[in-house]
């Protein structure tokens, strides 16, 4: 049976597994240690209540004749669709139609499957440090060439460093799709409108695809940054925005999110005009049946006054994690990044210590778990990732730990 | 940018999507009309009471700090996947490890997904009529070669007809990889034991993977019909089968599923053995974040006691439904197959007529959608699909309003 090459090569195992297997193998030889887990990007607030009830009376109606659903629309339905399209696009002055909008099961299947659109030599480019994901889903299309000294042969990477106060720049070269995320995952460094525009601009110069995963948006508080790429002019010619609920209402076990297609981004097959909006519609209409009805009535609820109200609370008791985690390691004389307008604390490793081997100085001395930033590419190595993502109580007893084992 | 050529060239819409087009602008040309649909595989019935109150105590208790769930296993809860190995597997003498059991959103996804572990020039055969996300997901893989006269170059087709008695042969060439869906969508039929093992031997000998798609398997009522092609001797190391609560327990709307890929199954690329089992673990965890935590509650529900019984009796009204079908076609003089084991009628046409006109009399005479055979493949033309998946009322309505328009 001839299997697909690109799958069986990939390097080592996915990050996160990766940190869940050395951290497994650790507490088994160390039963009695109380590790804290500021690693893996997962919520650790239970959900709104006015939102879980929402999702409790769909999903107790579904035994009834009257609030039983079976398929829904294919991309999701209207009444979620709209509500997305009044609350997160039209406060800032974008304008969507409902198909232009669809829903998921979450961002990480959306980035993940959007690759399927492009050619098999299409090329593409990522800032560097980044999200696994965009990396390893074009990998296995076979899209990134050969892996070497932990770089791929196709792959453009933009660099986002201290040296550039982590501004990538464009691509030098011709690029078919770059990915984007802002607030950023892993480094929680954000980008301002005028800094995101010449990334709009080169894309309808040379006819490229932003990918921009905006998963951690609802983090946002510094003005001028946008809480959507089509604030930047132009961006619904070329930019595909990827959205989640995990992050903004807690959902990483509900699972839900939507991604963006505008009509206007068109791109061309053997001479032909062709939308990727129906490109896309025609694939998840394929191999996709929607997402769990009440699980859209949860996250419609969302967007009730009470559903969120009680969501931004769990966001702003992470940001407040998230200040302690900084202003603690700032404090310890750490070079610090991110963490104003997104849950993860990006630090410098003390005295330039590689980041695995800082991760396993953590966990065994100071029984906390974080990610290490070589595991998110090349210009990761040097960096470490911290999450807002536990308990204020843990997060200040994890601060102190780390500290006292630099 | 350039894109995938193999979606933009994809021949019309997906069949149940021109359906929907079709009953839609008929509907609105003919508001009166009150129009009973037989056509696409969806259940009417309100989830077991049981069921969906163990969904929403689940949901529920999301809000609280005990009930919380975030991110989950990548590949499904423990206690589901023993609750499915202990209740799908263990009565028929099937023995699986809790490794070898992926929950997902449903056996849609996963035969759409599936593809992606397969090389690019993978030659592919299905039986035909099948059901379209196994070819339409090949075609956008670029598996498939040209589509010329309803039929795509490089795909084999397996003839299912009332001349062999919906029994294929297998392939003649050597194929890496077979689609069967046991019982059959679209034709209801079924294979024994013994009509199955020629499939297995075929690909123990052939280096091929046979891809079981056993979403229809609850309806199972005949003895030697096997609930699953690992009764067959052999098939562990040659088979991935596919199976969904979508039917079993009403669950379209709510979106769980399961596939066993076996960890005998082996394959080969670049002269190295590699287990099919563990690419799938690592496209899955990087390409899907797992099902909603109270879904995966709401479907081991389904085993318990009180769950199962409410479960079958839909299973049991929607048999009842197919016989009627059955039944009142046969006595109006119908040759029709399937209908059992099964909540699909497959009939023959009436008088040799094209099934797509026949979808058109139907829709426009009787008021009654079913499905055309020709959207099913080259093998479906001259066939028509009625589904069981109404009330009794509607369904013995429609054999009526079927019956005075031959």
């Amino acid at each position: 049976m001839k299997l697909n090459p690109h799958i069986a090569a990939l390097p080592a195992g996915y990050l996160f597994a990766e940190i869940a297997k050395r951290v497994k193998m650790y507490s088994q030889e160390h039963p009695e240690a109380d590790i804290l887990k500021l690693g893996i990007g997962d919520v650790t607030r239970p959900l709104s209540a006015y939102v879980a009830g929402k999702m409790a009376d769909a999903a107790a109606a579904m035994a009834t004749k009257e609030g039983f659903h079976g398929y829904g629309p294919d991309y999701g339905y209207d009444f979620l669709i709209n509500t997305i399209i009044e609350h997160d696009y039209v406060p800032y002055g974008v304008n969507l139609t409902e198909e232009e909008v669809f829903i998921s099961d979450g961002a990480k299947s959306d980035v993940g499957n959007l690759q399927e659109l492009f050619a098999p030599d299409a090329v593409i480019a990522v800032t560097d440090p980044v999200y696994p994901v965009y990396v390893d889903s074009n990998a296995m299309a076979g899209r990134l060439g050969e892996y070497q000294d932990g770089k791929w042969s196709r792959l453009v990477y933009l660099p986002c460093n201290a040296e550039n106060g982590f501004v990538p720049s464009v691509p030098e070269e011709h690029v078919d799709v770059i990915y984007l995320c802002y607030p950023n995952n892993p480094t929680g460094t954000v980008l301002t409108k005028e800094q995101l525009k010449p990334f709009v601009d080169y894309a309808l110069r040379n006819d490229a695809v932003i990918v921009c995963d905006s998963a951690y948006k609802a983090f946002i508080t510094t003005e001028n940054v946008p809480h959507s790429i089509y604030e930047v002019e132009g961006a619904e010619k070329c930019a595909i925005e990827c959205c989640s609920f995990s992050k903004t209402a807690g959902f990483t076990g509900v699972r839900c999110g939507y991604m963006v297609i505008p009509k206007a981004l068109m791109g061309d097959v053997n001479g032909e005009k062709i939308s990727l909006n129906r490109m896309w519609q025609r694939r998840s209409s394929t191999k996709f049946n929607g997402v769990s009805f009440p699980v859209q009535v949860a996250s419609a609820a969302v967007y009730d006054e009470q559903g969120w109200q009680e969501v931004m609370e769990s966001i702003a008791a992470y940001r407040e994690n998230a200040r302690i985690i900084r202003e603690g390691l700032e404090k310890a004389g750490c070079t610090v990044f991110g963490g104003v307008d997104s849950p993860y604390v990006w630090m410098k490793t003390p005295n330039g210590m590689k980041s695995w081997d800082f991760f396993d100085l953590l966990l065994t001395k100071a029984h906390v778990v974080g990610t290490p930033g070589e595991g998110f590419g090349p210009s990761g190595e040097g960096y470490f990732r911290l999450t807002a993502f536990n308990t204020k109580e843990n997060t200040i007893e994890a601060v102190r730990r780390i500290v006292s084992v630099l």
